[in-house]
């Protein structure tokens, strides 16, 4: 009936929302834990993120892109869909050595038109990679 | 002999030499021009970029990737090997429509230790879609 | 008659515009150039700026509010009104020695909700000390 | 003695050392607390603060800059000076109302090259008005 109130978001349907792009699926990634103001995100690890073919460790770019996507769906998953980033910093720490990585989003400023959010990544050591911190649109986009 | 000059670079060698790279084979980095100070490079759409699987435009974490490696690479080229990155800042100015992106670097200060580099991305229209800058560690790395 | 149209900016009307605020005229702000997509603002230079007291360069927080106000006012001088900084980057490149300041702002791309500018800031021997950029909030502001 | 131990940092020799700075004096600076990873600041109001004339509120460049002394004390206190400012990003969130700001700072990553910090500035309501994060220089400077 038309008063339902929406399905609660589960583990698996946030993670089947997430997966639904393309590259979010080259990304591998799966939902590790969520609440109202974060999320924690892993990445499957592949071949073509190395900088190097003699060095194992995973390129900035995708540590950036793990960024802003754990930063994006800490705000993402309680509003059902992916917000546009308007900006992001990313500061590098460390060579991400080769395997998975897990990025954690957290809300720093929920607003109505707009939402500071930050996300830090680690590699499978626990070793922090990457941090950085990002500006998205909240506001309903232009029709 | 020992004193002879370096091949000159080319926009081959500088080619082979970023594509020795997985990640930037996979995004089928091309060299379009380079000088002392600036790079242009062009990047091979692949569905895999995709934000959404109903929509055709290309993921931020792309352009992400393509402001960081445009902004090394307008450095490296004239020092032989990528440097670094210690933090960078990207702005999302339009959706990325499918197809090749062109992205151009150009050193903003240059210095003995970091230097600061910025980037543009085009898509296959000419429009601006992300641009941002960095910083990049010049001075030789930790033995 | 209502349908007239507004007087044309000058120079001196747009300084009198920026100066009404108290921290634009402690910072000595005069306007040396405009036009429609950018603007080059001087400021004038006090001792309470240096960092240390037997070291006369200026303070990094002076710098930041110089590539603010500038990245700002050559988007607001179109607009007749400063618009809220969401966000900013600075880069610092080299120490500012005393004397007054340069600071040229630019528009990157304007957009009818948010737009992207940035600016440099030169001391008095037309060293490049310090540049960035910021996004500017252009939709009109909540009632 | 010269194998003294350097006499314990207290809160009162550390304000000391950071009101030697001319422009940290104009601001107030007070340390109201410390740890080996952060600090907390109180910076003291000035009318010359103002954006505008008829309007109370703090000017952004007010908020970077203490952006940029919170995290730079947040490591500076522990190397006995203050490290320059490599490059930084601020966040605005609400209109800082007229009165002191704290300002807290954090290490978020200790190298012995270059460091990352971050900082949040609240206005006497409690209300956060800012934050930011960025790189400072830890290795010995250049002689």
């Amino acid at each position: 009936v038309s008063d339902a109130a929406p399905p609660a978001l589960t583990r698996e349907s946030l993670e089947a929302m997430i997966v639904r792009g393309p590259f979010h699926q080259w990304l591998g990634l799966k939902v590790r834990a969520f609440d109202a103001d974060s999320v924690e995100l892993e990445a499957t690890y592949r071949d073509e993120w190395r900088v190097r073919a003699d060095a194992q460790y995973t390129h900035g770019g995708i540590l950036a892109a793990l960024v802003d996507v754990a930063a994006d769906w800490a705000l993402a998953h309680r509003m059902g869909r992916a917000q546009p980033t308007i900006d992001m910093r990313v500061d590098y720490h460390a060579p991400a050595n080769p395997g998975n990585l897990v990025a954690k989003g957290r809300i720093i400023k929920f607003g109505s038109r707009f939402s500071v959010c930050e996300a830090s990544v680690y590699d499978t050591g626990g070793q922090l990679v990457a941090s950085g911190r990002g500006t998205y649109l909240t506001m309903a986009p232009k029709s």
